[in-house]
């Protein structure tokens, strides 16, 4: 997508590429933990650097530990020193040893006061005095960010001026989500911390990725390559499922969440990693960051940009009532849309995944709490004499992150498929079960592995941090790709009225998920949404209306529903005009306003008579076809490219010949001319589409042009105000001979031109569209209602 | 397909398009049963004959029924005499009645002797005079030829030159198949019938159009259009089975059986015949035999091939003894590879189908006898919490034969999916069941309806003749369509050994088949065939082998895995091209010699790096690319059409500019020059595809060229002694320049070119394909065993 090819190119400036994984030196090791009073520290962080001190005791490595935290010394000491009894060894430590150890870490542990910037220095210089004291080379400084999103950047600068080990020795900062609330926020943030941190320093933790059935999603899929390959496509995968389902509720943290959802909760950012671990090539070396994260950002720019068509929403019961009590809002205050339950597909439009739905679902108040990602094959055996052979049983195989029916964590493929190599030795078969079916299968028809132990995602991550596996945590360019993935999808669910559920077991069906082509809705849609009882009316409600522009027709409507009439509109002219003709001429023009329509003919009109349709370039810009300002590549990227329509039926305009632009001597517009006049009956193009500028032009005939100069001719160049200046278009008299032109306007920002062009009588030079009148033919306006009525 | 287009142009002279249905006048008709006491006479003819008399008793027509035997009149008469007394009445007509319409239909009806010319002389003579002695019209005469194919042409060529009626009654010939064994044969026949009969007059009988649950199949699709039509698609559709399995084993019809097999007695035919009435686009009017038969052959022609790949076959344990017994060999013959189980997959390359696997399964000694055609629709509903739910279940319309756990003909479909209107009067929804499952599903899970009365598909098609429905009869079209589509399989499965199966319920899983892409294999694989054990050896069971030709390297092997080795090893090139320079240069001869390997590239190498990868020519003829005997067409319909690959990166040579062809001064060949020498680094392409003709030319490089006139050009206007003379051709210095050179040589017809060359020393005019010398590249030699050894 050009879109997110640009962005690529922007980030360039933030951050540059992945660094290569740093040498490891020897020395001593600071951890500051700011926010190391605070819950999650509480809960798993220390715990973890614990476990971290006991395994690399002997590394070579020294240590000191610091707790950071607002509070003056004397309030946060104590705190933080039950935490830190608090912490346990490892199951294969001895009690005597343990108690050693804890009493070694508690002396290597401090709390400290870390508000101001002279907090910063004088942790700096004790860090430094330590070092001097003893003698000892600094290896590096880790600080673990467990404070609010806000204050990252504040902190971050702090460290940056003045809390940079010297001589070589590594910086990390490790930042918890949420990282933005949108592409534009993160953007912000990202670019603020680039201002003090260089992208290697940082360590975004999405602690997914800490799940063991997580980090072995990458290392199953190459050690089975050989099982994998022949079926790891479209051929074979029926569809991806990736889950996370929650029984509780948000009670006491609507203030967070009802700013958030369950799309920028959960599915931005782990159940997008789950997806980019499945989907994404498989690197040469799976330690490689660099490797990873390219292979990441190819499969997040292949994706097929999510509509509101691919998601449906949904919220439980008390949710409503949990908002007006904790944001203490009255019932009369308009009531909360934030989603406490989404499932969305995604398409990844390669040639290995195109048409496989990938489908993300999570919820809270659900029956049962459980974390999955399914590969689910096609059902592809034939049983002729036993329909319930085990053959024609479901295929899948299932990384299983925890809870559920199983409760543990494991990694299950289906016998009908392949008996899978052990994930090394921390992982161990199963083979004793206890009676249970997971995902429809009895635990018997699986292959089953665990890992030996359990462990924390958190333990996990801290000592990949020390490890410095980057591959583990999220880069700059990931977080901005995944955000360019979720942001259109969130702002067009906007105004989305979610369904409401009763949670646990008695949502029944009610959440069932029904896939169709690309798009998704709810299976059981009997349940109507009663809108008054939401109290509010939603935009969507509107339907397409009828009406008249300057003596026109005019098809008028919100956005989504405006473009889908068009599409309905040029389905119905291209099999009339097949039907009678056995071929469908259409000019379309260039310009962003037609992509929105490309967008629903790719993903909504699979029936559309492409073989048999030519399409031609109402106008185009003088730059190589390959270009990115090309009106041709365009066409080319968003249509042409996803359909199945014969090379010769496309029409690109000539404007490079004799390896040079639009030289009048190249006669490149006769070409055209005569291209189209052998080809096309009375060259009488079927549908001509046309958007119109600011300006009032449209097609590239611009104010000011002398049409007259063009007299009979189908094509000619033009000169634009706007660069590249030079252009081809169709003229007047080419675009007035069509059966059908339609007009498309749409954006409150072309409101003024709207209004103005609606009070105009005839044709005027100054506002070219005036122009466009069929002199068979019949002209349709559609504008929607932001244009219309700003 | 481009032959299939050439083959419909063919048909013209043949027979013509489909005549409009004859307008129906009232008179007396003469019924001649030519076989008249045969078997299937016996058994259904004059059952069907009576009841049609029966039912159209009161129509203001008359009848005469005559049984035409080769037995002379004594012999003939008792034995046609005990047939006409055992046919029985429709259920509604009381016994009484019944009596008196049997006598009736005894004295209308006679033996005759019908071997000779005079025979049916003396029949025609003796219609007219009836029809003179009671003054009646003529309507019209219907003749049913059931004698075996071989006597089609002798008794029609009989009928037409004395039996014609005269004064516009109407002639109708009904004919049951064997029509032909393979296209040739069909078209030999088809040709033969055509001197005697014009299209319209012939009814060529396929018995399963007359079944009941296969002729509501259309008027199926029409009544449920509004619930078909969202999901009667490529995205809903999982798979189309359409499946004959019968009990009994083929003893006593080895004769014509052995000649045949599945694939020409049941495949070819019947099952063929349901899935055009599944796939083809819905007639506006299902009784419009035109509109049907075009509709029909549209689904024919965008077949993709089926290969050796597209098929499997058994052959039950017992036939070998049969054969040996029937026709009377020793065990020494070499055994029958007479297939008697097939599965078969196809698949349409249309906008609505392309990707669902149609297939064929039919077999001897199964488990149990049932046809039936099942769509399955795909798994596309999330449970979100129960995974046993009804929605979750297969969504599937079952179209049922009959005999099987049902024991009726019937439609079924799933509760999930829709509840469907019911089919006339004549038809009745059934609601209360004996506990049975079909197709996997319990019958409670249906809607299902079926016939109130159960009719003979024979008695079926004789109304439909009666009335002229010619959409239930196969035209010439469709016959030469379908063997067209069948009989190249026929030919690749020649040396195919089946499996062998031991029958009945023993097959268990044997037999299940594997969808895999475009292939279809065994499932279980874990069956080896003893080769040795079936009495010789087979073909494909050579490898590719290496070796060297003129000093360059080889690769030799069958046809089949040449082309096979070719398709990796361009895959393999072009994945390395990609990996270092981020694009992969092609260019492509024209020719017939690289269609396999398109086929090759299109239906197994998915992952060929399409979007990467330029296409060039190597040659081209003067002849707009539009046009059929264009390289480029070639490569476009049966390559680029097929496969995701960019606009841009396909490069036509510019045969065609200033509207005309090949005109020096136009320098289309500097053009193409220029293109490429700004596109490909150094003008070295990584890949250049060659054939060579039967007179040594390469490219259109012929013998006699002056090379040195090319001078350093890559591009040249050249002259072939063939039409259309005009050519554009890289030249040597081009195709030297390429990093790698493939000379493709196939086809016994290629030997003694082989061998001429291969005793070639050095380059020789004479010899253009010897100047073939990459001079920093490398050339290989792709030879079929048939060139190499003749």
């Amino acid at each position: 997508m050009l879109g997110f090819a640009l962005l690529l190119v922007l980030l360039c400036a933030l951050g540059g590429a992945e660094g290569r994984e740093e040498v490891q030196r020897h020395g001593h090791i600071s951890v500051v933990i700011v926010g190391g009073t605070g819950d999650l520290a509480k809960k798993y962080l220390w715990q973890g650097f614990f476990q971290l001190y006991v395994k690399e005791i002997n590394s070579g490595n020294s240590f000191s530990f610091h707790g950071g935290g607002l509070s003056p010394i004397e309030k946060g000491k104590p705190v933080l020193f039950e935490i830190l009894k608090a912490v346990s060894c490892p199951k294969a430590v001895s009690e005597e040893r343990c108690a050693v150890l804890k009493e070694q870490f508690l002396r290597l542990s401090q709390y400290r006061q870390l508000k101001t910037l002279e907090d910063y220095q004088a942790l700096s210089k004790q860090i430094e005095k330590q070092l001097q004291e003893e003698g000892m080379t600094e290896a590096g400084r880790l600080f673990y960010l467990s404070v609010p999103a806000f204050a990252y950047s504040g902190v971050s600068e702090k460290i940056n001026s003045s809390c940079r080990p010297s001589g070589g020795a590594w910086l990390r900062v490790v930042l918890e989500k949420p990282f933005g609330h949108d592409l534009s926020s993160a953007q912000a943030l990202a670019s603020q911390l680039g201002n003090s941190l260089k992208e290697e320093e940082m360590y975004r933790i999405d602690h997914y990725l800490g799940k063991q059935a997580v980090s072995k999603i990458l290392p199953f899929r190459l050690e089975n390559k050989k099982n994998l390959n022949p079926i790891w496509n479209k051929h074979h995968i029926e569809r991806v499922e990736i889950v996370l389902k929650e029984t509780l509720d948000v009670k006491g943290r609507i203030h967070f969440y009802d700013q958030y959802g369950v799309v920028r909760d959960v599915l931005q950012n782990h159940l997008t990693e789950v997806m980019m671990l499945l989907t994404m090539k498989l690197p040469k070396n799976i330690s490689n960051a660099e490797e990873v994260n390219q292979n990441k950002l190819q499969i997040l720019s292949s994706l097929l940009p999510l509509g509101k068509n691919q998601a449906v929403v949904g919220q439980y019961q008390s949710y409503k009532t949990e908002v007006q009590q904790e944001l203490n809002q009255t019932t009369d205050q308009s009531v909360s849309l934030t989603p406490t339950f989404a499932a969305v597909v995604a398409h990844i439009d390669n040639a290995l995944y195109e048409g496989v739905p990938i489908l993300f679902v999570s919820g809270k108040r659900l029956n049962e709490r459980v974390g999955y990602a399914r590969v689910l094959f096609k059902n592809n055996i034939f049983c002729l004499q036993d329909h319930n052979s085990v053959h024609c049983k479901p295929k899948q195989i299932v990384f299983y992150f925890g809870h559920g029916s199983l409760q543990y964590p494991a990694i299950l493929v289906s016998k009908n498929l392949f008996k899978p190599a052990l994930m090394g030795k921390e992982w161990m078969e199963v083979t004793e079960h206890k009676n249970v079916s997971v995902l429809g299968l009895p635990i018997t028809d699986y292959y089953v592995q665990t890992p030996r132990e359990q462990r924390d995602a958190y333990a996990e991550l801290i000592s990949h941090i020390y490890a410095a596996h980057k591959s583990s945590f999220v880069s700059t360019e990931i977080l901005l790709g995944s955000w360019y993935m979720w942001t259109p999808l969130l702002t067009s669910l906007k105004d989305t009225f979610p369904r409401n559920y009763p949670g646990g077991a008695d949502n029944a069906g009610l959440l069932d998920i029904c896939l169709d082509g690309n798009d998704i809705t709810f299976n059981n849609m009997e349940v109507i949404i009663n809108h008054d009882q939401m109290g509010s009316s939603s935009a969507s409600g509107f339907k397409a209306m009828q009406g008249k522009f300057r003596s026109a027709d005019m098809v008028s409507a919100w956005t989504e529903e405006l473009v889908e009439t068009l599409a309905v509109d040029l389905q119905a002219a291209a099999e009339a005009a097949v039907h009678e003709e056995g071929v469908f001429h259409l000019a379309v023009s260039g310009g962003s306003t037609p992509l929105a329509l490309f967008y629903q003919l790719v993903l909504h009109h699979s029936t559309f008579p492409w073989r048999s349709t030519h399409v031609w370039m109402v106008d185009e810009r003088c730059v190589p076809l390959t270009e990115l300002d090309s009106n041709f590549h365009n066409l080319h990227e968003h249509l042409l490219q996803h359909v199945k329509i014969p090379y010769y039926n496309i029409h690109p305009m000539p404007v490079q010949l004799n390896q040079r632009l639009c030289v009048e001597e190249d006669g490149g517009a006769l070409v055209y001319e005569r291209e189209l006049s052998k080809m096309v009956v009375n060259s009488s193009f079927h549908f001509v589409l046309l958007g119109v500028g600011y300006d009032g032009h449209t097609a590239s005939l611009f104010p000011g042009e002398k049409v007259n100069e063009h007299g009979e001719s189908l094509v000619a160049l033009t000169e634009s105000p706007n660069k590249p200046h030079q252009r081809m278009s169709l003229t007047f008299n080419a675009i007035n001979q069509a059966h059908r032109v339609a007009l498309l306007v749409m954006g409150k920002g072309k409101h003024e031109l709207v209004t103005q062009v609606s009070r105009i009588k005839d044709v005027s030079d100054k506002w070219p569209v005036t122009r466009v009148k069929p002199t068979h033919g019949t002209l349709v306006w559609y504008i929607d209602y932001d244009a219309l009525i700003g």
